[in-house]
């Protein structure tokens, strides 16, 4: 384990190291134990996280907010609204002067936050992030450039760490030995047009790190972003594992062990790749494959104890259906619990322990 | 007593033993008494409870806080449109398309919830229930249905059980016997045709729970739910007190030991019994009866030591004048104090307590 | 040191006596050393602070709301429209009937807050106080006037107390000995027409209240409050310090010690002074001194070592350039962290402490 991790900022899993991913699961691993027998554990006593908050969230809200209460601190909500929009640009994203006045560089917002309290965890993706591939991300680099407290990404328009530990977590919890396991993470369809890629970055990124046999199954134009890709292959690598890509979904199903599922948009049509973001051109583009859905036909091509993943959440009807997502391979109510457990690991971790 | 109590919803008083209410009213005026003398009482120690309000809320919200602040945990204020709206029927309710894919189903919210905390708090009525009379409550028993840690009514459109407790705890620390008086649910004028008939339900249902002599006063119109009623009159049986109606105020007024005026809408004008809701036919209704207001003439006609009570807000000038509100028989602050103490009962015997 | 403080109201600095403003700053540097020993001091353990925001913030909300947790309780974020809008008189801001409706008075809003909780801090000033000059100050005086449980002023239209105190233990850690020390409050050039006179206000007041020379710099037309300029007057004097008026920035600059240069707004357009609030007219007298900057040839016109000073967020390249905001001259972090132990020792003292 390695467990010199106090302030370390933690935005994608890639850039720790495999231990560090460990140390992780680990504390994580004892931490719901103790919760489940009711034991104490105020690790971050009196402390404080500052939670920003760019999207709406269910799962991430409120499993940091009662990860901190159960850790004995406590988690401030914020709007950018409420707290002058911290922004890494003012005026260059289309805003009225009026509004970019009423607005306060990231560099200030992180050096005061980091004098009151002792970890910022940001979410920002989407509208917020202007639909620009790969700004939300900067954004949370931004907060990590200039504040000495950790930084945590709630997801960016480029990574969800906090699934992606919570989603190995889950499946070692399921499978204690992923070697030779097949994980699919597979695109699905949803009407929406708008959803980031960071989860199926993450969940590559995490299966090929913990060693599994990692397959991408999409249609042509979903194609995921060539530096993540290059990092899984890099990882697959390193773990004993692989990492394929299928433009058939049934054909990335077959055998698997673990099946994810998920709508997300096509980063051709936004900038920096366009000039200006076409969603209705991503909305054609996704019509196009209405039949990638997850059935019980599908799932019927996995093994026969295959886990059905989701992050939530999901376009029940779209890309799941109810059986499945309510059936017995679905481990998606432990997989969103185990968001509480990853994340208060990563808090102790950072925000607290040694001097 | 009755205690077994832990992960009992707390939606309707009726749904609740006269013990199990008493249960609450003892803990209610033990927890008070050490709040006053300062005295640590921290019964839910790093326990979450979720507060969800689609509408506003001073003294719910507050007395909700601050309670599970003094009972040692934390209550996280959420707001719909920042944690995807919860709703049971996606697409019913005249939604966008786009509103509706932006939304989860109360079943998903509910078993994610129950994995990261210890009780689900809940307010909803009027526009966020669609004006549909028992929309509301309907999505409160939704939560009820999939969650296994306790729900709590913060106030839905059919019920207000946590002010029924706090008023009958207030009843009782002014009349320490309540057998034989007379306590008015009385309608009274109001300019806004949307308050909903959870307190008069709530009122009604523990003043004859509790063994009182109710009378339930109002313009024809304004009628309660039927079933509501009944409950009514099986409780006055069962407890030795008497439940009548009475379409005059002055009538009502007569001998009071405690009066409740207070505006309600007519769920005559509303679905399930008009296709659409008629909020304006509520309003020429209520403008005929500008005469239900609660003055000191009126007072004048109770008990010389008659109790004023009211949830609050008020409609000052309208529902009740100034003199009455803020003079020598109003106990408006101590009905509202005593929300935190009830509350903070139900939390400590739903959320907490014996394994 | 004068320590019975239990209860007492934090509105405008210059309503305590310099002796009670020592006990703040006492504990503040106390409360600091704790903090970053990482030594326990949970003051207020399990109680409550409502915090009433009307306008945005960053630093005040969560230094507050950290400070709270800090010292073992827990702040309640309130927006207005969440909790019914309290106002001290319904329908004369031009809201509309149904606006009006949902809205609850200050008296009854503070007298229920007493009940449940120990402090109610508020921040209202520009628009939510209809830009009437005063009517940010009356409201949160309403409130103290109806609340057993201290006010505690985050911010008015007529002072920032809390940022004063900030200020002055900040120049005390910097210049330990204030006599003879020059002080300059400037106005600065700022394209935004909205920012209130508080912050010259505090700083003004605390300044003669710690018997440093203050000089306040400004061109014509905005003139502070004379009620304010006479207290400054009176605390020169009783502390043996100066308060002068220049209306020349490069004059007031020379020699100085501290330099504390920001826009503020002229009370000349806003009403009582003007039956409506004419934002134009500011604007058009603003843009007249563009040249109110405080670059590097300002700090050199003061003493080498001399305090640049802001309260943030601070309109970057018009009230300051960035060398002189990042430079070796600038205090602003540290300033921006003593808000937080400024306030802890605020709220230690006037919602705990004796009985």
């Amino acid at each position: 384990m390695s467990t010199n991790l106090k302030g370390k900022d933690f935005i994608d899993t890639a850039e720790w190291t495999r231990e560090e991913l460990d140390s992780i699961l680990e504390l994580a691993k004892d931490l719901k134990m103790r919760f489940a027998a009711g034991e104490p554990h105020r690790l971050l006593q009196d402390k404080t996280l500052f939670m920003l908050f760019y999207n709406p969230s269910l799962r991430t809200r409120n499993s940091f907010e009662a990860g901190m209460t159960q850790l004995g601190g406590h988690a401030h909500y914020l709007q950018p609204e409420t707290v002058y929009s911290p922004t890494i640009k003012v005026g260059d994203v289309g805003e009225t002067k009026a509004a970019a006045e009423t607005k306060e560089r990231v560099s200030d917002t992180a050096r005061v936050l980091e004098r009151y309290g002792h970890g910022i965890a940001i979410r920002i993706f989407g509208k917020p992030a202007d639909w620009i591939y790969g700004r939300g991300d900067q954004i949370v680099r931004d907060f990590a450039k200039w504040s000495k407290i950790p930084i945590i990404n709630m997801e960016d328009d480029m990574f969800h760490p906090c699934q992606g530990m919570a989603d190995i977590l889950t499946i070692k919890e399921k499978i204690p030995n992923l070697q030779g396991k097949k994980l699919v993470m597979s695109w699905a369809y949803a009407p929406s047009p708008w959803k980031p890629l960071s989860v199926p970055h993450s969940v590559a990124l995490v299966g090929t790190n913990f060693g599994m046999d990692v397959v991408l199954a999409h249609p042509r134009g979903f194609e995921l972003d060539p530096k993540v890709m290059e990092n899984c292959r890099r990882l697959a690598d390193e773990n004993g594992g692989s990492f394929k890509v299928s433009y058939d979904m049934k054909e990335a199903f077959q055998g698997a062990d673990v099946v994810y599922p998920k709508s997300w948009t096509s980063i051709e049509f936004l900038p920096p790749k366009r000039p200006t973001p076409d969603l209705d051109g991503v909305r054609q583009l996704i019509d196009k494959h209405r039949d990638w859905i997850c059935d019980q036909k599908m799932m019927d091509l996995c093994n026969r104890k295959a886990l059905y993943m989701h992050c939530l959440p999901a376009d029940r009807g779209f890309e799941v259906t109810d059986d499945v997502m309510d059936g017995p391979n679905s481990v998606i109510f432990d997989e969103a619990e185990n968001r509480l457990h990853a994340q208060k690991a990563v808090m102790a971790l950072t925000m607290g322990g040694r001097a």
